[in-house]
């Protein structure tokens, strides 16, 4: 396990940086659900996300406060935030929704994490019913998106953990073995190369590459096929995910011709990226390359994603997204053509934007690797 | 991997449950979000749960559809469940709330999955401003808590597959390890017996036992202590989660004492376990065997929760919940005594109830072992 490089004083600030977000923005205050948010905010990682409902409240007016089960206090007080933070414990066959109404404003305007529970949004609003809601990605978007230094740091270590696994698995035999044998040998490699877990590992064989998130079947992979590695996982709390394309034995012209409309695709996508550009502006760039061969209808997914403590967060590049790049994002550029019922191409990198362009977090080469 | 015993049949079978339980709770129909509900309708797993939305809606006027993103669409087709849902694409770019919108009954009111996103139930109270929105665990609190006689022996099988680790993990040497040794431990136990996954092992030793969640510790175990020790995991889906404690060496009066209050009271419930008992009386039977014995104010959590495709789900055995114990209902019973700074006994089997009373699904001996 790493120890995490951050400091009671590094969660005091992101705190007070949420609530001056949250007061430019309109809003009275944040409310953070277990998950990478409270994990951003305080270190706290409960032991499992569960109908106990633990809350952090951030607000202008007052000192943060989260209300934590009772039988979870112990395990909160440990967190590497915690003495930042007043606890609140809530007991069993009590009713934790109205021991938070007295925290909250009785007709304020609050941010609430993406992902906590419907049954917790629930009882927030039925015991503050003046209360409003937004989720947390659409009222403050990039409030964990423009990473420190020690999270860029991360990041790199991530990515080049992975990048390591895929320069082995080109070594290994594809033809013969089924998509689940390659997958779980990706997997074994990924934690090799310091990985305390993997999220997902797709091998994408042939027909089944044109299906961007198919994940593994008992396919066999064979002597012709294009392959889609797509593979990530967490290193000391960060993740990686980075996507190459290989074959397996001589590939024929329109394979080759596809792969080079992606991999220009990705060049062009990646010579985009600078401070102040929109992220949409990133994914019409990318589709223009496509669109120009020919494949548009091909490229069924948006261009990228957010990545820091999730795999998938803002900023997302993607039409509809007018908001700037700015430097410390860190985010995937993963363009792809599909063609169902024969194969997949995808090439993605992570990018982390610089004060004058952006820098790939993944080196691997984007040639066509051929394995056996 | 176990293949999944439940056939196409099953699953249309539990979704028109569903709508008739709706129906009779005044609901016009139920949202269902990845996670357990989910895979219990559909056997639809998502590779993982994003900010992309993928929702079932079972509504009384109209056929089951999933809407789910378009780059998932082959995955949820494959699913075991899949051939009596129509699968609806969305795409990146557009707006899933506006074409879930007109599947919903405008002025409806739905019961929605616990576990549903905020940011997901948000997207829908703006998309359908005249619906209404209740957790499902509050509006159907037992849609999935009388177990099919399948499911019991899946928690049957899981429950014998965590005693065979205990009972091997007795015989291993427990002063001078820490707690994180003895718990990677019983993890690899409950690896060997048969679980594709382990969520949870609490080690917690002296002191550390009076935290009831605590997990474990760099805290050497010594000869003296007495060590909790709850640990589960998934077997073919469904979970496991049984908790013993033993002792490190001989354990003084008052140690037995509590051992022997905590012993009875687990026994008390279990022995007012029928069809037809609500489920706050099972704590108030254990709780007052505990503060019969002086030490009521030590047991801090409720007596049990139900299990199945997660590890905790109603039934809830705790003060405030009238609904009657139904045959095939499966759930914890675990009272526990910590005391401060100084030890904690907790005893816990799965329990099922039956026609005429209650079965145990663990079923390693109550009496206080000693290990060395």
């Amino acid at each position: 396990m790493h120890t995490s490089p951050f400091t009671t004083k590094d969660y005091v600030r992101r705190m007070e940086r949420a609530v001056e977000q949250a007061t430019a923005a309109g809003l009275s205050g944040v409310l953070v659900a277990p998950g990478p948010d409270l994990s951003y905010f305080t270190g706290y990682r409960p032991t499992a996300i569960t109908e106990r409902i633990t809350l952090l409240v951030l607000d202008a007016g007052r000192d943060p406060v989260t209300l934590v089960p009772a039988l979870e206090r112990p395990d909160a007080e440990a967190a590497p935030g915690a003495s930042a933070v007043s606890l609140l414990g809530w007991a069993d066959g009590t009713d934790p929704y109205a021991m938070l109404a007295p925290l909250l404003d009785p007709v304020g305007h609050y941010a609430i994490s993406d992902s906590a529970w419907a049954l917790h949004l629930l009882g927030l609003q039925r015991a503050v019913p003046g209360a409003r809601f937004r989720a947390m990605t659409e009222a403050l978007p990039m409030l964990r998106a423009v990473k420190e230094p020690e999270e860029v740091d991360r990041l790199a270590a991530a990515g080049a953990a992975a990048d390591a696994a895929f320069e082995q698995i080109v070594s290994v035999r594809f033809a013969g073995r089924t998509e689940h044998e390659i997958g779980a040998e990706l997997a074994a490699l990924l934690r090799r190369y310091g990985h305390s877990g993997v999220d997902f590992t797709i091998v994408g064989s042939g027909p089944n590459g044109a299906s961007p998130h198919h994940e593994m079947s008992e396919r066999i992979v064979r002597d012709g096929d294009m392959v889609i590695l797509d593979f990530g996982g967490v290193w000391a709390d960060y993740r990686s995910d980075t996507t190459r394309t290989v074959h397996v034995g001589p590939a024929t012209d329109e394979e080759r011709q596809v792969f080079d409309v992606v991999r220009r695709a990705q060049q062009a996508a990646f010579e985009a990226v600078r401070p102040g550009i929109a992220c949409q502006e990133i994914d019409r760039v990318a589709r223009r390359v496509i669109d120009g061969a020919g494949y548009g209808r091909y490229f069924i997914h948006r261009t990228g994603h957010g990545i820091g403590l999730t795999t998938h967060e803002p900023p997302y590049l993607v039409e509809g997204e007018p908001r700037p790049l700015v430097p410390g994002m860190c985010f995937s550029i993963e363009p792809g053509v599909y063609l169902p019922g024969r194969f997949g191409v995808r090439i993605e990198d992570i990018v982390t934007v610089t004060e004058d362009g952006g820098r790939r977090l993944n080196r691997t080469s984007h040639d066509l690797r051929f394995v056996s």
